[in-house]
């Protein structure tokens, strides 16, 4: 699969299989003036080590931002991390012990399962639909005591897929009542250009125990690398007061702390309400680009295949039928100057050979048309060579 | 301990127990032009995601710097890491089991201790003297096979002490004869003021293996913190391929890669010879912050205290009566207003009480003057309360 995933990386392909948010939405000017003002002001500081909590104005401010859409937490309960990767790991290194199990979605996020692993950490997969995990699956599975739950409730990677208003509610009472803590990773939350917004589990939890604040059950992590940019690896983890602690013990040990300087520019580039603006704005360019792949599949793809329609983030998730496999379609699908993930990579089991994941945030919609129309063609090939009868 | 050295934070103190470098000598001009050269020429790569072994124009550049003192190295033997803390974890995590033991000096770097302790290493300590290690307790050591030795054979921190060149010839032979790898961590190399620079342990064992490039048995550890700024959290680590490889995984489940834009803008600040400039700078300044301390250590300190005499790098460490604590006696020290590190904190098995450590790079030579005299004033009245005859 290592070397497979290496054509991916082929200069000059029309490419499906990133995940990589629009270079064109990059606020460079702001980033300007931001650098110059911080270096200019506070240099010495942004130079400096700091503490490895992280830059306290830039927490306060996600405290302030993450009130807005109902995770009512005080600064203190966010630890600034190196990425949201970093904080997949961190809570790794303090919860995971060789062979604890980790319920998740299936498909779900590579990154994840690519930290857990380095602590031997099995899985136990939850299978989706097009609103998210499957209740009746869900239950069991709380039931049999698995470490942490593990989800992403919008716009899910690689799935597409937003888990609805109903089974958050009931993954949050479940949880719960079988005492099982929940990792909300929710790097696309605010990429929502179609539907309504709908409360995050940390939200959902703490309205459900009829708190105003933040229960702690549920550990949430989101990141700027979708809606400032991913070059700062600026990510955040949101965790009760005595998780919190030891997984700054953790960071200390890993890395110190995360990067004053860029800490520091983002505060500076994202204050004043620009950062709302931006989102604005990425949500209109993905819009476009969401809208454009999925007209370019319904016009080209050939019949048995099926696609998510997502109502935010970057991807959608595409079924062929089942005797097509999309791992040994690549290499074709390469030749002809396309490229895309092979859905299998993101499952716990190794199954999902029939599916892909396809980003639409990275091209324009010119290039996406003809992209989807030169990968139709070849499953349509492949189709036909695959379904014809002996 | 952790309450206790709490205190060294109490604001307003003349403080000699951080690690932290001058803020005078930050290079703040050089980083405003360079991020706005990265932002402007370069600015959607700045801010993109980009590969987890680093921005290959700053390890090309790593590279050829490090040729200059001998280790001679491809760029593909250097991942860019979030400060050399990170590498320490890296390394832990890929090589490390519960219960493994590490060969260190005693006393060590407190961070390579905590970065260890999280995958439960155990430690065998060698003690060091003005030489550095022991070699006659590092053979007992070494026969006795821990999974590796780690090593900081410049001005180390804690004691300031260098590993002169008859025992870094010796420690590569016997580590090569026991087979036991050597993590070599030298941050503070580039800062030597006084002496002749001598060939770190990488160079010495291509040197006694009689290969002219790299030969592998030493992973070396390096960082821009003490020679640009900490506040970037950039280092690196040089390893055999094969090694280099398991790190890159180890660190893109850990947070993926380190920030595109702060590594840009480190090579364009660096670039050029200026870091070599700046580095000519930092010596002079921390020269004479070391002669101003040892002019106060030797005018003010009653008789029976001792200290080294660093050639380089950012500590002194000093030794008190026998009978003396260094942890009970920093609360009074905090009251009159001057602060150091108990020497105890960075000895694996607790011993060490009578030591502490003494940072000079961070305050000018005045207030150094005036916080050995006060530390002095302290250690002169607890010595002579503990040593007068009942």
């Amino acid at each position: 699969m290592r070397e497979l995933l290496k054509l991916i990386d082929r200069p000059g392909l029309i490419s499906f299989a990133g995940g990589l948010p629009a270079p064109e939405v990059f606020p460079l000017e702001q980033f300007k003036a931001a650098a110059l003002r911080v270096l200019s002001e506070h240099g010495t500081q942004a130079l400096q080590y700091s503490t490895t909590e992280g830059y306290p104005k830039l927490r306060e401010m996600l405290a302030r931002h993450m009130a807005r859409y109902g995770i009512v937490v005080g600064a203190d309960n966010i630890l600034i991390t190196q990425s949201s990767q970093q904080a997949l790991d961190l809570i790794g290194k303090v919860f995971l012990n060789s062979g604890d199990r980790i319920a998740v979605e299936r498909p779900t996020y590579l990154g994840a399962l690519q930290a857990w692993n380095a602590y031997q950490a099995e899985y136990v997969g939850i299978t989706i639909d097009h609103e998210g995990m499957k209740i009746e699956e869900l239950e069991d599975i709380l039931r049999s005591g698995p470490k942490f739950l593990y989800a992403l409730p919008n716009f899910q990677n690689p799935s597409g897929v937003t888990l609805s208003l109903t089974r958050r509610r009931r993954l949050v009472e479940l949880a719960d009542h079988y005492g099982v803590p929940i990792i909300e990773d929710d790097p696309y939350g605010q990429l929502r250009f179609a539907g309504e917004h709908l409360l995050p589990l940390a939200a959902l939890d703490a309205k459900a125990r009829r708190q105003k604040a933040y229960s702690g059950n549920v550990i949430y992590i989101s990141t700027f690398s979708k809606t400032l940019a991913p070059g700062l690896r600026l990510g955040w983890v949101v965790a009760p007061a005595e998780v919190l602690q030891r997984l700054v013990l953790a960071k200390q040990g890993a890395d110190l702390h995360t990067g004053t300087f860029v800490q520091m520019v983002a505060y500076e580039t994202a204050r004043g309400g620009f950062l709302d603006r931006h989102v604005r704005h990425i949500r209109a360019v993905y819009r476009e680009r969401r809208d454009a792949i999925l007209a370019a599949l319904k016009r080209h793809m050939p019949p048995g295949v099926s696609w998510t329609e997502p109502e935010g983030g970057l991807f959608i998730w595409a079924v062929l039928p089942e005797d097509l496999d999309a791992v040994s379609l690549l290499p074709e699908a390469v030749e002809h100057g396309v490229a895309f993930v092979p859905g299998t990579c993101f499952f716990d089991n190794g199954s999902g050979k029939n599916t892909m994941r396809l980003n639409f945030s990275f091209m324009p919609p010119g290039k996406i048309e003809e992209g989807i129309k030169r990968l139709a063609g070849v499953i349509a090939r492949v189709s036909s060579d695959v379904l014809r009868p002996a």
